[in-house]
């Protein structure tokens, strides 16, 4: 389907955001009355403008407090519309939103509302202009889109119509499912809008915290398929109204509002498909399948110099394998936990968490899926003989490489790539048996784009987000996981101006063992301060023995219903720092309250390193 | 009375909490439980160092899902209870928040919830601690004040008594003046926090967006009048939860917070002594009395070269007033507008927005009420002879000096300093009448701060905030002001990384012979686009005689029930520019609406500098 969005969703003026949206591919916009309003170019420049970029102006908006009013007040309105009829004369739009009055209805009858919608619909028809009526989540009489579509059905006017907003439905709670009792071409226009749940009163959580497709808590695919079962084949539109996103570059927002899109129709088409509504489900475009991936295969860290990380993975058990045939990469292992060391064109870096190698069941259909949501691929050179990986850029940076062929070896299955690498003598690390999950940081910014690159390109799940006091602010997780578990990535938004570390860690089977080996070869530690102890001790009721072997290896512990968490950390080597953990029983979760304990802890390496 | 803090207002580490709180005067605070657990030092180190510090440790905090469980239950939070009391013991904190239960509680017998409570006030009686029992805003079955002190008062316990936060009771709409039915000596403790007016979950709402008392829509004051009505002599202690706060540097949010409990303290002391309560009202702390500004002296701009300003200043119809006797300061004026050019110690400075002076009735009651408040001093150097004008610095750095000496001139009256300059021939301007407002602009970081500020020092008031979008993101802004409207200062927060202009706005008596005299003297404005005209012809219907002649002048306008407003800008010359703006009738608000117009164009006009 034609795929649009609403110009204010975007940063910038009015011209950057239609050269934004033309770039990032899609077929329209809405103009926002304001940005019109703002801008020096003309109705007829901007006009101009959208057509040399390939780009139709879907729909005029808004236009508000029209209906269920006294008639002195509607004539006023009718003169108020007809002024913004010639000026969407003058842009060439011939759809205009007009939302359910909020201010100066008088009254709340059907009958009148419709007979008022009635006179709108003769002078948008004489201007050539379809009226699409919708209820806003807080309007004075009309906030269910059912009842809106029942006065436009009273209106009985080729010119009234409805536009149907996700967010006015789902925010109150509205089943959806009723839009397929709506005629599709009476369906004007269809806004889409995902949300975070909260509970907030409707207009703030309308104006502000709007979110794409995908990253919020609503299942817009289903919704996608109620329009199109209703027979509306219109554009899907985003309006997403977000503090964030008002402030993010404007191409960059652009191009991930219509990978937002691209999901949300490939997911519509999907539900269909398995409803056996195949037939409705062909107006609707398809991407490539995504399995979810089956693990990691490797974990990159990058620098001018990894001699520093190379000290800590030798004393936490891992192994160096080999050099790579052509680059100025190496390897280390240990069980499924695999380590690349990368010095290559990574002049004057410190040690940096630069990109994680997943397991696919087919890399080639995850990358064309990659490709049909526009995510940039990373650019590699490849030797003669040497596989080619697919690889591209999560929002925070961080690259992600797909790989599907696997190679028997002496010590088991592993990743085919591994035989680039001049292999070492393997290590007899039986404790360590895989990464758990990799931790990384992007700014404020980044953050919903990061949670629609996972779920989207990767199939990832989104479990509910947490957040920890550090002392110098909220640090705000959201873990993106597969769910098998196999893949786990948790994105941290760190405070303002706080450099708030990445880490990589390595499930293991036993622990004290691993920390003992590790202790022995002289591995500092974060320091865990004796009063975390003391209050082990007060929730748990654990014993002093117990207690005893956790401080004796500095061992932070958790335990849940389902089984028990014990974990330790190494201080930063540059920006990486490595976690170690177990997990027995069904334990799946992360002790996030033992968090606060490690910012603490590194804070206070942090200033102790800063007094030198 | 004794002022406590809670350490979870503020960022840092332990440690660094208990000296920001010695520093800024505070008696005491509260020990928030995963602040010890995550620091390295004992309870014994921290109790040695409050010592030090002369601060006493007046609660342990928080205890949790205690009361109405099953016995199994009730005896492992026994256990948990002892090992918080040894803590306690080598903290030397002798009282301990305990919240209704909120995961484990079973029943929602009172009964059994004084009985469990009893059971536990024996315990804390063997460490010499006291219970303090706590109604959460989300307690299971404990929700309500009044609920947790009938409880208490069932539990008959001389260790058992309540905490009363204004949190929990304001939140949930409850009356607070039922604590004047609890015994004093049973009020163990008292936790105050503002909140902003929101609709949102109570425990979100809770744990994010509290606020310092005055910076919210609670009226504090008042809570604090039925604690000491009540008898409660303890202390009054902030336990403001605030993302932001606890990003803040630690030391000056302690100051803030203390300023916060003053201006509370002494509010509270107002209040009863109007309600006769004077008897108790001497348990409080009273400080100077503040009556409203005035009036605008002046404002002051300050850079290393002030020629630019003043080339503005001539076109916008202001004069020359003369000379500073002894500074390099000079002062322009027309009507009662004053501006001060100041390049004194601004060697690489641009013109920017410096300091206001303000009009008062009583000088050196508002300077002791400031000193009082803990607001910095402006150090300033006086020649013999010269005026000593009291200056205080606000958060966002703006200089605001207070002047209570007027002498009569042969042009009216005027603040005595004035006659420090020699005074040039006066300007024929009677169309400029004299400041409006000021505009000034600050990080996220400074806005709670700034508005407790305004209203602790000024006595000035807080109407609803408003919000206006920019092409870079959305512009917060909060206007102060008198009751009069003598003085209003919109508090702006601007996007991040934006730098929003200071403005300073004249009030003229005709606006369209300013707008002709500064075009006749050529002074450029910020462009207003024709897509404004032709959107107030649609909102406002005006005819085309009058959109030509705000489009002559390219004045902004708008109305309300009121009266009408027109209005026009300067471009910004450093990071200061002016508003001209002329109010008929009542029109007493902003237009809000045109500053969307304002941004975006200077936005356009930013961009073309850039361009060079």
């Amino acid at each position: 389907m034609r795929k649009s969005i609403a110009t204010v969703c975007l940063s910038g003026s009015l011209e950057d955001k239609l050269h934004a949206c033309a770039d990032a591919g899609f077929d329209g916009i809405e103009i926002f009355e304001p940005d019109l309003v703002v801008t020096d170019r003309s109705p007829e420049e901007i006009r101009a403008l959208a057509d040399r970029l390939g780009l139709s102006l879907d729909l005029y908006q808004p236009f508000r407090d029209f209906e269920g009013v006294r008639p002195d007040q509607l004539e006023d309105n009718l003169r108020r519309a007809r002024a913004r009829f010639e000026t969407m004369r003058r842009l060439g739009v011939d759809t205009v939103l007009v939302c359910s009055n909020v201010a100066t209805a008088t009254t709340g009858s059907d009958e009148v509302a419709a007979e008022q919608l009635r006179r709108l619909g003769d002078l948008a028809a004489s201007y050539g202009v379809r009226v699409a009526y919708e209820a806003l989540a807080w309007g004075r009489y009309v906030d269910d889109y059912r009842r809106s579509w029942e006065i436009a059905r009273l209106a009985d006017h080729e010119a009234v119509g409805v536009c149907l907003d996700s967010f006015h439905i789902l925010s109150r709670g509205h089943d959806p499912a009723a839009i397929e009792e709506i005629p599709g071409d009476k369906i004007f226009f269809a806004q889409l809008a995902d949300a975070p749940a909260l509970t907030l009163d409707v207009l703030s959580w309308s104006r502000h915290h709007r979110l794409f497709p995908g990253e919020g808590a609503w299942d817009l695919g289903r919704f996608v398929t109620h329009l199109v079962r209703a027979g509306y084949r219109g554009p899907l539109s985003l309006e997403v109204f977000n503090d964030v996103f008002r402030q993010t570059d404007t191409g960059r927002t652009a191009q991930h509002a219509l990978r937002s899109l691209v999901w949300l129709e490939d997911r519509a088409a999907r539900l269909l498909a398995e409803e056996g509504g195949g037939e409705v489900g062909a107006a609707l475009d398809r991407i490539a399948d995504v399995d979810e991936p089956t693990g990691y295969d490797y974990v990159e860290i990058k620098a001018e110099d990894t001699g520093e990380v190379e000290v800590v993975l030798d004393q936490l058990g891992l192994s160096f394998r080999g050099q790579h045939r052509t680059k100025p990469v190496r390897l280390w292992s240990a069980g499924q936990a695999r380590i690349v060391l990368n010095e290559q064109h990574a002049r004057d870096l410190e040690p940096h968490l630069a990109g994680v190698g997943l397991g696919v069941a087919d890399a080639a259909a995850a990358s064309d899926r990659a490709r049909a949501l526009a995510v940039r691929a990373v650019p590699r050179r490849t030797q003669a003989g040497e596989l080619d990986l697919a690889g591209f850029v999560a929002p925070s940076g961080l690259e992600v490489f797909l790989n599907d062929r696997r190679t028997e070896t002496r010590s088991g299955v592993e990743p085919a790539w591994a035989a680039e690498f001049d292999h070492g003598r393997p290590g007899h690390t039986r404790e360590i048996a895989g990464i758990d999950h990799v931790n990384v940081s992007h700014g404020w910014d980044a953050h919903d784009e990061a949670v629609l690159f996972y779920t989207s390109v990767l199939g990832l799940q989104k479990p509910t987000a947490t957040e920890a006091a550090g002392p110098q602010g909220l640090v705000r997780s959201q873990v993106m996981r597969t769910g098998s578990g196999g893949v786990r990535i948790s994105l941290n938004v760190a405070p303002l101006d706080v450099s708030h570390p990445q880490h990589i860690a390595l499930a293991c089977t036993d622990i004290f063992a691993v920390a003992r080996r590790a202790e022995d070869r002289g591995l500092p530690r974060v320091p865990v301060p004796d009063n975390y102890y003391d209050d082990l001790r007060a929730r748990f009721g654990l014993d002093d023995a117990t207690l005893g072997r956790l401080r004796d290896h500095q061992l932070m512990y958790d335990r849940s219903a389902a089984g028990e968490f014990w974990h330790f950390y190494t201080p930063r080597v540059g920006s990486v720092c490595f976690e170690v953990l177990q997990r027995t029983g069904g334990y799946d979760v992360y002790a996030g309250d033992n968090t606060p304990v490690l910012l603490a802890a590194q804070d206070r390496l942090d200033r102790a390193s800063r007094r030198g």
